[in-house]
């Protein structure tokens, strides 16, 4: 993996690593974000530019876009540039970052298992709670598919919640988990990033039910880490900065009708 | 990535591969087979035998299940076993066995490509046609959720199904698809068994729509990559052998209703 294949164009390491994703909230491009943060890694970012940034991922998301020379077209943000590569799907851009920029190794066991919580996390936890605002159909408007969000809100709240924060203790619960706070092995990478983001998020969207599990006591190894990662020194500074976006009317939204009983 | 990791135990390389899921569907373990199938690389399937297959899968869904000295616990099936390691999701599963069988490239922007596009078309189009018939939650038979289910499946054939079959045909139109039919470069890779699979499972639960989207005429290089995979010598004989197992309620079930006007 340290060496490019040969038979296309080289990406030059020292190429700047560009983010293209929505402005004005976190969204899924805050996975991204926070691995950039941690690893004190310079990075651009067209969604501080508003019009820039919304120009970039219209021009992205087109469906006429077929890619480039080096590329085939992405569907939708967050993508990455760096150099000649542009890559699309959050997983997929923190597989390629995470080892570049010391978060995840490079190769063997760990490369896979990093995956595998990853994925589990972004497409239960995360994707899941989308949906809850939006199980009927992304183009509908909120208003327009509450009383079946509101049935599927409490579903999640009873069983999905509890379920991913359960796989989340045991990974940490497992051998496999090191020294330390996090999740695979004795030091962070970038698993621990999308965990915390992905607790933050649910924490906004379903406050009392997050505090619900915190109390329970059945889910410690999980907020000890959310709070890990929250103090690292880069990430507080980070969290602390105008780059990172508020909640709003992303992934993560507050709706508290959806948490009544 | 083909040196193990040093600090963790060695993959034997000439491991047998284990493939756990749940036998009677073919379901998400589909995609892995097909890899070892197009390859022609042996593999133990334990769904070829339900007893075993069941508690197979019930003793790595066990809430109990924190993994063991080497690997930290799956959620939910597929996971692969390949000597000492063990892993889960089926994009990282098809990203540590396509490689090693020669289905895509070690290392380089193809790698990050091909994954790009298989994560596209899972978490897009397979993802999405299962919550048609599961909108408001997976613990409620079809039969609780059945008019959520029928307002869902509306905007999925309008709206979904031909955004995904519009982006496969855009990666068949980029320059990065090279000679022949594939999505990528100039033979076949795992990506295009994934896009085989998915449109196969479509047409069997909405088949008036995807003939539809076969006159429309707009999507011809996605079914003539559709009609090049089915027609592998490796892929056809396993399509006809006892080892393929009907679909029937697993991710694509048949609801005529749900495509009814």
């Amino acid at each position: 993996m340290s060496q490019p294949d040969p038979k296309r164009v080289k990406t030059d390491d020292d190429a700047p690593y560009e983010l293209i994703y929505w402005p004005v909230i976190p969204g899924r491009g805050e996975f991204v974000r926070l691995v950039f943060e941690e690893a004190g890694v310079p990075y651009s970012d067209i969604a501080q530019n508003p019009e820039k940034g919304f120009d970039a991922v219209k021009r992205l998301t087109s469906t006429d876009n077929i890619g480039d020379e080096h590329n085939p077209p992405a569907l939708a943000p967050p993508a990455l540039k760096h150099g000649d590569l542009l890559i699309s799907q959050t997983p997929n851009i923190l597989l390629y970052v995470a080892p570049r920029v010391g978060l995840a190794p490079k190769e063997g066991h760990g490369f896979y298992h990093l995956n595998e919580i990853v994925l589990t996390i972004l497409d239960g936890l995360v994707n899941e709670l989308h949906d809850t605002h939006h199980p009927i159909a992304t183009s509908l408007y909120y208003e327009d598919q509450k009383e079946e969000s509101k049935k599927k809100s409490k579903y999640f709240i009873k069983e999905r919640l509890p379920k991913y924060f359960k796989y989340m203790q045991r990974v940490l619960d497992a051998k496999t988990s090191g020294e330390g706070p996090w999740l695979y092995g004795d030091s962070l990478t970038y698993a621990d990033l999308v965990l915390f983001q992905a607790v933050d998020g649910t924490k906004f969207a379903f406050p009392k039910s997050v505090e619900a599990l915190k109390k329970s006591g059945q889910y410690d190894g999980v907020f000890k880490l959310y709070d890990a990662v929250k103090e690292r020194p880069n990430i507080s500074k980070y969290l602390q900065s105008d780059r990172r976006k508020k909640y709003s009317e992303g992934i993560w939204r507050y709706y508290p009708e959806l948490e009544e009983e």
